[in-house]
């Protein structure tokens, strides 16, 4: 059920709040899924937000959603030139942009356009607004968690030894699609790609990849990263590193399969990699610094004897253990080595992962919602590596 | 199979050339894609090219790729603080970013650390070369038709009515994951997102979205485009506008199929549809301008009386019949009302398509590479209506 108009009035007068306290008279939005978090809208356009939570959307074209009726005064806008008029007449002197998201040429056009006005950034107040879910988004997030372990129960008989990594993805996502997957992974970081997620088998995982995340894969040329023509085996491990989608919101969750008896050798990283999740789960409070976090992760990982695979990338280590979720995958904190505290309502993946050159990837990931009273785990596939055709 | 070193030497020497003549001294390319094309390496770190042609891939992290040696020095580059000398080291002063990618705030980065240095913009450099398709590139794009005509012949058989628009959309893609698809479609314009393509039936295809593409469709709350959750009926029209790919590279397609007997109405509109783009195919010749190509559009649609419906987007029509692909689906250039003139060895699709309210969009599309000789079509699906369960 999509959101309801107040879960949109109560996003907009938070960001009007926090333009007030950084003193910028309105925010001026560009970026699709920032307009849709803001009025539920996917436009083409402007969406102006002033600091006394009026809210315009200008669009170029059309809304796109007749039916639709968005918590904002729609007006049609062809021509950005009426737009310096328009924010003045609104008494607009100081306008916030999203430096994060606004190509340089594209920005210029702005600079020039609005040169009557202080311009500022807003990438940091909406990054910050969006870490912080609601009601709304936790239960979208729940949901989402639900569908991908549904549809991963519906896939696994279909999958069989000797099909192609690829072959197999393709099976387990239109699963999902068939489940209300846009067939489409929303990221934020410059230059990051992904698609649903990676479905690797034995020594696939360890293959580096450009993306930061917790494994690479082979991939195809052209995209180097992830599922590939490789064939799935008996007795290699099967990495199913997904996001679970629902109304926009995704959920980070990797488990491991396996066809045949699973070694010892394997059970016993994975035992060990459960037990740094576990460690760290206890530390999951409002208030903790992210960069304990990691440094807990690095130092359980020696503890426990796998410190030489923790988190490598190939030849290399990836400095995280985790990574904020929600509109898109790689949301607000990282969990890393940086000043940033976890807040009440956020939600986290963690995905401690080892690389075992000879085996692949041992490794597993869940995503989490801080509340007060320790982590709530979203992703709910039961957590040890799943043997098939038992 | 893989590009040769000659290609991206050719590359690089073209854009080596270019940089001179505009007065840089090298180019500081970081956006992955624009990396890969110039050495096949997917990375994430920085590619100087200089304007004798010398290339330096600086590399954060790890190549990704053990095995491949591209066509560049690799330097492991942790720290961005050492750039500067290592551009001074090569007398550089002249240096050229992206700045159809860079987003502001990364931009003023470079900015601050290159302060010594003249900045200007290579994004149409980049784009423009991007533009003209070498041998091998139109070999990629005439792989991806096949594997796409490919993988449409196998879903077929497995679409059945009462299927839901997401469902049957899920069958296909796993066809065309099968074939190397990696699930991800690269696209240029700011805040432009695409998913494979589209599937949608009957009146699904004049609901408008915020994308400009030749129709919208329903899709999902959060992602308001492309298939949705609406069941497939007899006695409606089956859009299937999708991307097929290899290597990278991208071909654009649109047929139309059918559950029963296909209405006159709707094969007449059909048949105006194919005279509009066989009229622009006569057109489409090195030297001409896309207005005129654009212009001829909307004049034969007038002509053959199927304007009221023509590139119309829910209350709103497009104003374009097509678009440059290749490594992104909405490459350069546009067919539009624009100053801009064919060339030999660019690739484009057209895409002419009538939004018929009470049906749905009656419309095709196709690739074609623009020679000396006229078009060379490379999508090659037959042009018809087909009709299923026949």
């Amino acid at each position: 059920m999509p959101a309801d108009r107040e879960e949109f009035t109560r996003r907009i007068a938070l960001l009007a709040e926090r333009l007030s306290q950084k003193g910028f008279d309105a925010a001026l939005i560009r970026y699709p899924l920032n307009i849709f978090y803001f009025t539920g809208a996917f436009v083409d356009g402007h969406l102006v937000i002033t600091k006394r939570a009026e809210v315009f959307l200008l669009v170029y074209r059309t809304l796109g959603r007749p039916d639709f009726n968005p918590v904002a005064e729609v007006i049609p806008f062809r021509s950005l030139k009426k737009l310096p008029v328009f924010l003045a007449d609104l008494s607009i002197k100081t306008l916030g942009l999203e430096e994060d998201r606004l190509p340089i040429n594209l920005y210029r056009r702005y600079q020039k356009l609005l040169a009557a006005f202080d311009l500022g950034d807003i990438s940091e107040i909406v990054r910050n607004l969006r870490a912080i879910k609601s009601r709304y988004e936790i239960d979208c997030l729940k949901k989402a968690a639900e569908i991908l372990s549904d549809a991963i129960y519906s896939f696994l008989p279909k999958l069989k030894p000797g099909f192609s990594e690829l072959e197999a993805a393709g099976l387990l996502e239109a699963e999902l699609r068939k489940r209300g997957h846009p067939a489409f992974t929303r990221t934020y970081g410059f230059g990051q790609e992904l698609a649903y997620g990676h479905l690797l088998s034995g020594k696939s995982g360890v293959i580096p990849a450009f993306v930061t995340t917790g494994q690479g894969g082979q991939g195809i040329y052209g995209f180097p990263q992830g599922p590939s023509e490789k064939k799935i085996q008996p007795n290699e491990l099967i990495l199913i590193d997904y996001a679970g989608w629902h109304e926009g919101y995704m959920v980070d969750q990797s488990r491991l399969f396996y066809f045949g008896n699973i070694p010892q050798k394997t059970l016993a990283i994975y035992d060990k990699v459960l037990a740094l999740l576990e460690d760290l789960e206890q530390l999951l409070r409002p208030g903790i610094s992210v960069q304990k976090l990691y440094e807990r992760a690095v130092l359980k990982a020696e503890e426990l004897g796998i410190s030489e695979y923790f988190m490598a990338h190939g030849p290399e280590k990836v400095p995280f253990v985790g990574h904020g979720v929600g509109l898109e995958i790689d949301e607000w904190p990282p969990i890393a080595s940086l000043d940033i505290t976890l807040e009440e309502n956020m939600v986290i993946a963690l995905e401690p992962k080892c690389h075992v050159p000879e085996i692949g990837v041992i490794g597993l990931e869940d995503t989490y919602h801080i509340t007060a009273n320790g982590p709530e785990r979203l992703t709910l596939f039961p957590r040890k590596i799943i043997s098939l055709l038992d």
